[in-house]
């Protein structure tokens, strides 16, 4: 249970930040009606109305796969393929929850550069999906992860792209935000850009990795989703009574643009540390993970030094970037990848 | 939005208890392992270990609903029935939950007194079940709820009748403990007495009616039911992250018997607004929850003078005290339910 | 595995017509496209769109479990409840497939005469249903049976009661007509006048109860409820290859009114028998179906004289007659019957 | 409507053999205990028995894919992974049943040649799997395809290892046998020999596509699997009331060899055409299916031709042999495979 003296773990081994912790304190006042029917809880409707310049509905949820397979699982039929990344949190991470909420949904994962996948590959993939032939599962929906599982950030327009394609095919766009605070403090843009202007019906909007407590949230951006979104979400128990404090996280999370303070410091510093990684890196660096090519004696000697971070390959080291990573951990990182340079077994890496 | 100015809505309509918000609070520091591997997580198993004289295993949930219907469809099979009181929550409150996570499961109601079942119930309903006979649900799992959906409290010796029914048939044992707080502050037993050593395998631990924040838990008593409860909670999304902000909320909640004080508190408060409604209570008042019989015209007067409280049936009112419930409510509550005694159209309830 | 002399156990306990077997073996001709694109399973559609006055849907299914839980699975959401009658075969004897097959599809069972419901109880039960309480399975659809599974049978008249209550509500309509042709027999409507002009969306066509041999069927009368069903019924395993050899099951069925013939025979079997069981009857007899109240001891002597027959309770007897049950059969039962008339315990029953 | 001169769509669209469609109208004789509670099915217990040399239990079903995903979302949590070929027809073929049916069970393929999956595949995946993760489905059995997808055989060393695999780390084995006929026919094996001697835990035994009618069969080879699966077979409508009409279709299948002399006759034809389309084939032809390489341009000419076959891509066409394949059917393929040989834009395939 000792934790690693620098921590690159992932982003979820992070503190919350203070101001959310205080807004969860600070709804702790007297009686307030159950079940979301709270002045917090309806304050988040309109916040986020506002924040993306469209009427929404919000939905706090406990966790991303949650968000992710409630909502997926409600916007297609039980006999509906879902196409996502190949490396997509929900297709290797979730224990296949997609398909359990949706009553047998088939995810389809796509190839594509860096955890993203592309409108050419989805268009090739529904065309060749056997629509109207009953004995194959009918395209029903994209998943994207923004910033990807590899730590790569899609542009407005590659999601735009997507969206076109998820359109004349019929299918519900849904985009898998768990770090969707990285994302947008990357790309500079309106969190509408990247979101329903781009095609998107439904997201699941991360707080956790990027300084929440025990809050993410399902954000429907199209009308007509939400209103069963709400019994599927009271069945699969992820309502809580006293909403006041998952509604309370969230308010805070985006009051004054605190998300995007918190996701711009993980991400400065995953950029700086990049540097020392130049030439190993097996992704481009967008947000707030590294992926870097490393032999693993070399890994063996970050662990003994007291670095933690996730192997994932015999020569793939993972490290993530909190909002509160210190400036010694950058420092120490970037000397010990920087030393790894030089030693023998380092090459670099072709992207 | 409003709320009442007294409020005997819910229990979740309470504040939470400062000592649970401020262990929330101080669990904020620094790095710590994710989903369950952290310090707080490794010490509520041992807390509760302690609690429960026996080796359990905790796992801390959103809600009431995902601990009953997760827990129930991992301890029967998709084909399998579930008994449980007519008005038991996992049957009249959680939008058929535990068919949902259980692939198919069967509640099957009994009926009994004041939200109880009883062992002879039980074993007449498994009697007629159809053991064996494959176009019938197979009996697999009783529920009882501790305290009542009406209020009442299960004996220790009335638990353990039922769970001998239960393991003579081969039957798991669920306990749906969303008030066991308030159970065992009345009955003033262990805790051990009246769960595994009266023959309960598993059961759902309450925590935000009673001055939670945003925990409950599912408690395993019985060695080989947490392991497969493990991946069912992954991929139901109630897996948080940074399980720590929640397993700090369950370590505080039992320290220093802070549970059976603020259950104390609310049992206390109902059984003085009990003396006020005496002959018109449809339920003994052993917890804290009132059910009186009042004429509509009564209800209406009781809402019109700033009283919160569900209407359960035309003449049926159901009131809550919550840990916090002042005595300023107790008191207006009392006098406005003696003043109704007088009134034309109030007649005594027959129990 | 010795049959009875005297065969009273089900209708499915009956030899085939020997014009449906016929009509299978003759669709043995040479090769066939699979999965119901054959020239018999078109002729099906147009043959039952003649028997029903207007464009129906039809897909045989194996089992009239198959056709009752996969359409009501289709046609609710999962979070949805089925009103039926306490003695619905879909609560009684599948094993709760419904809810498997829905995803959490709750049987809500409403009381009514000799395995009826009414107008008045489903209208009673929608509106304490909770509508738009997310906690509450929402009110889905509606199933009758017919004829009911106390052999009774529903008047036009009542089926259309039903119907405009389930559309005044946005209920779908579901019957299970596993004994249809009994139920129509008896009637002597069209079929047309007691389903889709009565209100009914989709029905189980029943005809192996009914001198079948493999096949039962769904029919869809409501536009843009049978493409989905497609799915949802390959992927339920019930969608033949050789599809022919169910299909021209089901056009012998119906062919020079076969069915009507068959069912016809059973019913006058069973109100031959009816006659000497007058006083004891515990539902009138409408269709195929006895149900006579007998002592246990009573019931004993019948099966030491080779009668089979179900015992559904410790002094009800059910007596179901077949398309081919023999005159010896009707006339030794009716003897048995007014022998146990004048025994010593037997009384005459309060319907 | 109009079927192909020249037929090789697949072999489910091949008459029935008349020794089944002779024993099905044979069992039309008197009333017989329903549900399988007659002589038919206890007969088929006896005779498969002594057919794979150990006393297993049969479940007649209606397809491939009610016997293949029941048989696996039974043996499997509903948080386990599926190992499969990526070709493999739970996979390619049945709309997701299995997840359906399992609960949200994951299908895993894994590469490998014409259809198989290897022992040494297997070994790689189940190390990567990450087993006590509880993000990741974990491994719970594995299916093959005898013969494979691509009409390739598995030799009984193969099957072998793969056993050997699965048992080392607990994982179920499951055959699909939708041409296990054909695969024993070229095998010369015994039936016990390529299954449960090689650790096969449950087989889909198909007849359909070798001369059945309407059934094929779980065989469960592993005492204690059968038990549970006569419920999950009863509440998916996969129990016939008149099961006799189906076992006897069994018994006529296995009596005499006639699976085998079926088989042998698809096989045979298939081997004939095989040497016309030599150079071409992009899988051995070991079964009753050929994978031949042409150019659209040849595949359209095939079709004015009259023949009917299936594209599997642009230059990819299947061709499937039934007991029923004519000589003139055989002769003109042939021919016309040979013409194309010629033709330009033929070249030979790499295998």
């Amino acid at each position: 249970m000792a934790e690693p003296r620098f921590d690159f773990r992932s982003d979820n081994t992070g503190a919350a930040a203070p101001e959310i912790v205080a807004a969860l304190a600070a709804a702790n006042s007297g009686p307030a009606a159950g079940y979301g029917n709270d002045a917090w809880t309806a304050k988040v409707q309109r916040r986020f109305s506002e924040l993306f310049e469209k009427d929404v509905t919000v939905f706090p949820v406990a966790t991303g796969t949650a968000a992710n397979a409630i909502a997926l699982g409600a916007i297609c039929p039980p006999y509906g393929a879902v196409y996502c990344s190949a490396s997509a949190h929900v297709d290797t991470s979730e224990c296949n929850a997609t398909a359990f909420f949706g009553g047998g949904t088939k995810l389809v994962p796509l190839a594509g550069p860096h955890g993203k996948i592309t409108a050419e590959a989805l268009e090739a993939a529904i065309a060749g999906a056997g629509i109207g032939l009953s004995h194959k599962s009918q395209p029903a929906a994209v998943n994207v992860v923004q910033a990807t599982d590899w730590g790569a950030v899609y542009g407005v327009d590659e999601i735009a792209a997507i969206g076109r394609v998820a359109r004349k095919h019929g299918l519900r766009f849904h985009m898998d935000g768990a770090r969707f605070g990285n994302a947008v403090a990357r790309l500079k843009c309106k969190p509408a850009d990247v979101t329903w202007k781009a095609g998107v019906d439904v997201m699941s909007f991360g707080a956790t990795k990027n300084g929440g407590v025990l809050a993410d949230a399902i954000v429907v951006f199209t009308p007509g989703l939400a209103d069963a979104l709400r019994y599927h979400l009271r069945r699969a128990g992820q309502v809580w009574s006293k909403m006041r404090f998952a509604s309370s996280q969230l308010l805070a999370y985006v009051e004054d643009d605190l998300w995007l303070r918190l996701a711009g410091q993980a991400n400065a510093a995953a950029a700086r540390i990049a540097q020392a990684a130049e030439g190993r890196l097996l992704a481009p660096v967008e947000a707030n993970e590294l992926f870097v090519e490393l032999p693993s004696t070399a890994m063996d000697a970050l662990e003994r030094a007291g670095f933690g971070f996730f192997r994932r390959g015999p020569s793939l080291a993972r490290f993530v970037c909190r909002w509160d990573t210190s400036e010694e951990e950058v420092a120490a990182l970037s000397a010990a990848l920087r030393e790894q340079q030089g030693a023998p077994g380092v090459r670099s890496a072709a992207q």
